[in-house]
């Protein structure tokens, strides 16, 4: 497997040993462009992903496979999933419906994006909604 | 430190130890919201990423710091960085200077994503570009 099979070849050859068993993928919202998460794929995961056409992941925390929204109901549907250069990272193109964080705003709601503090200079954290 | 702190604090509590030393950093073009890399830091590579406002970060296949562009001229300005709910993912939303990539498209140049292949439902690698 050469570099230039990986990079510019058409053939599928994840790197999963490269990154101890799981590649991360990081969900994108397909019409806003908006970073909703990022979470970790092993094979089972995106083959599941490519079949449902529903975003799944391993979650790290429970070592299961991982459907998002089968709790929730805040499902994603894939529109595409891209792989990088190196076949060591992937995106989920994604609309998804209702919010992808876990986590709630003041309103009660699940947020959007997991993305919803940006680090200062000086190192603290400050809200963006 | 509780889920509470990490997810709903002011304080940066970068959970590196979860993720094996090194935290993923999606790279996204802050003006077309394109993802253009996914790459890792380490706690050095993140200081100096906030300190000198260019995009950084910890080589894993050199084992040492990396500021993007140092050497290809394609460096990219930080506009701000971005954290998740858990800490233990981040976002730098950056300005490029040239592409971001280290593969070459058709003419000879730096590729501006690393993500231009689209998987197809068979598994297949279709080039976007």
């Amino acid at each position: 497997m050469t570099d230039k099979e990986i990079e510019e070849g058409n053939q599928l050859m994840l790197q999963f040993e490269k990154r101890g068993g799981l590649l991360p993928v990081v969900v994108q919202d397909v019409h806003t462009k908006q970073i909703l998460m990022l979470a970790y794929v092993n094979s089972e995961a995106l083959q599941k992903t490519l079949e449902t056409g529903l975003a799944t992941f391993w979650s790290t925390s429970r070592n299961e496979l991982w459907t998002k929204g089968m709790t929730s109901g805040n499902t994603m549907k894939i529109s595409a999933v891209l792989i990088d250069c190196d076949q060591d990272a992937l995106v989920y193109l994604v609309e998804p419906r209702g919010g992808a964080c876990h986590t709630k705003n003041e309103n009660g709601e699940a947020r959007k994006s997991c993305f919803y503090r940006q680090i200062s200079e000086e190192g603290y954290l400050a809200f963006l909604e």
